[in-house]
């Protein structure tokens, strides 16, 4: 199986905010966002894995500014690390009203994806080789989100976390 | 403004899979799931509250079970704490095939929401007072996730994190 | 076949009124309402059969009070009496503005499910023995429903109503 | 205000059978057959009210024959008469394979619309004047079917019934 | 195989415009008017090959009057002339907002339709016999619209185009 | 007004292809199509107008390879030239079968927007100024095409498309 590169990855997504995907206060709701963000972010790994992929787990997303209906959001969505049987993925969401000219970055995320096949078993993935510093980084950065997600899923002690404990132990001194 | 017990915010929602909720293996997208949960979350979140809410974030969630096309998927969804301006819901997610009697835990989950008022602004919430084991519990963990969503969100430095670093410390001894 | 109490086909489903449900005075829809009491009554009548059903008859429904966007539609359905391959579902509706608080009684509602096997032929299903005073009451009252829903149907005679006909002779005297 | 003819509120509505109409034996649910019936019959009994109307009443509809994933369902609608301030509206419904010409007669049945004005106020509709023999008919036995859904909504004394009385005790000669 | 007159591909779609068909105008958007046309279109081409049928496809169409929020939209469909294994199919389309009474022609638009079998190989249609004045010239500029759709295509030169040319040469002098 | 070049107005939409977006054979339906692009073409127009706008029209669009349930279909919009109150907006369709890395040229079709204002009224638009060579031929073949749908709709006569006409007169030599 080849190596690939973040680049082969990359996805943008649009979406008009209609009526259906706002509450009362004509604002997007969250778990529209997610949708749409899981989409993309399932896009995203199927690029990379050439393979029916199956959302694993998402991290942390916290949503700080509302959207409003009549805005695009804009979605890019890059994997970040290939496991053995799995990725990461990084998502960019940014929200614009285009008449105003307004437009923010509305959230980061990681959604992680698995690559299934016959009789939904899980497969190996292509290996992915980080290019720009930036790529770099977030290459890093995955080992410890992965620990993070595995503690947090109760399948790991913290005390086995190396990567996620120095950031308190760094902390601690 | 009255106190509450988590009693009261406790809905129950069921919602049958249907196939646009489907990936072409024929299971359920994370991104729909994590969508009805966000309106299962905010409309418990909104009877404690009695107060329209806005998804502020969604903490980490794993998929561990495909959940199939015509599955019936139960959510219960119960407020754990109330902050000054937001509450933290709890969710327990099933997925059951009633014809064979197949049911599995599927998720667990904790997003918290923002009580709004005129113009979006915050406004205070109602305390909880948690009344079972159980939910005493989930109130006293709901201080250490607000920890770690807020150095995950850049908001609070990992040294200051009293109760979420009393579990690497712990771990490092 | 083991026979089955009522509470073992109790669920409640809770739904949002988005814009795409309502009319242009911004309630929700009739036919909208009735189609999520038939994937209520549906799962309902799953749970009670462990088997696929599938809709054989809506009882006669009315709409009193206006629901409104963004309002609660809370749906409790149990199933009442099982025949010898069918069974009757109840259905009580409430709509709910939490932020203001008031809740309304929507609607009562029976729906009839049939269940299929192979080839799509009806099966047999267990027996329902009512337990509480109301299931009793219930499921006496399922017998008339049944016959007129005959007549309606043009399948039975008045005459061969004999327990729909005591509503009209006993008011006859 | 005018008197209309039952020719001038007939409509038609076809709808194709998608995926998300259906249930996992690919047959259409039920509900949402409710849902296009209810549809059908708004237009046509707004097209006799020139006025916003909105569902009063479904008189019990019973699914005999299955409709498959990719048939196409007609609906006919017309208004069969008008109270004070409502209509009544029959539908015909039928379902089609076109590929292989199978076409069945469905369902019939019979909706209810409260025409609304200013402040939601019920406001007068114009009369009906039925031309055809069965169009007459229909008018005739409109005013049978109002009493049963009186009746069943516990708003009419049996003995009160004369019209719908008379189905039983000319049965019981 | 028989061939067929146009009277029996006539068909009539009625649509009521619901929020999410919306612009942040409260205008129907065109796209959407597009996919309902698309849909009756299918349905008026099924009739007539009794066969599925795949959009090969649309002629220009263009959208002069907005459709408000409410409105009822009334498609006509009816099929113009058949080629070997393709059908041409006319749409009249036409907005009514009921309770004022106000009705406008929207659009008039041509769909083509392949009649596809097994292996999705394309098969032969039955031909069409028009039978009114207006239904013959609908027939005969079914011809000039055809190679119109192969030059835009790429598929034929202007200059083989000899019905369309006609257009031209008889502008020019 | 400021000019802006097409760069400003190119934007990406990724759709998934979902069940409910396909006919019997599993094929993406072609007006589900027509409204993807309409929502992407009108993103684009919005961000070279920064102002809401209307479809006007939709040029031929011709459908020749069947996109499958699954495929993942990518648009590319950018707009070619504004009018005084309008804007072209050139649209080019891929779909592709990730797993397999089978990906095909699906459409390229021609939509245009007019922008509106209070009142719904048009307003003017900033114009566009084409930099590379393709974007110079495609601003050159806008007033083609321009002429192309004034004629077909009834608004220009043949003898007046100058630039039209050069196509069937160049051909007649």
């Amino acid at each position: 199986m080849k190596e690939k590169f973040p680049q082969a990855s990359y996805i943008t997504m649009n979406e008009l905010v209609l009526p259906n995907d706002t509450n009362t206060l004509n604002n997007l709701m969250g778990g529209r966002l997610l949708h749409w963000m899981d989409i993309a972010a399932a896009i995203s790994a199927q690029k990379h894995c050439n393979n029916i992929v199956v959302t694993a787990s998402v991290d942390n997303v916290s949503f700080q500014h509302p959207i409003k209906l009549g805005d695009v959001v804009t979605i890019h969505a890059k994997v970040t690390r290939a496991f053995n049987t799995s990725v990461e993925v990084r998502l960019d969401v940014w929200a614009e009203n285009i008449p105003s000219g307004h437009r923010v970055k509305s959230n980061e995320a990681y959604y992680t994806f698995v690559a299934v096949g016959e009789g939904s078993k899980t497969i190996p993935v292509p290996a992915l080789i980080p290019q720009t510093d930036q790529e770099k980084e977030l290459f890093d950065g995955a080992l410890r989100r992965r620990q993070l997600r595995l503690i947090l899923g109760g399948k790991m002690k913290p005390d086995d976390a190396t990567e996620l404990k120095a950031l308190f132990t760094a902390a601690k001194q």
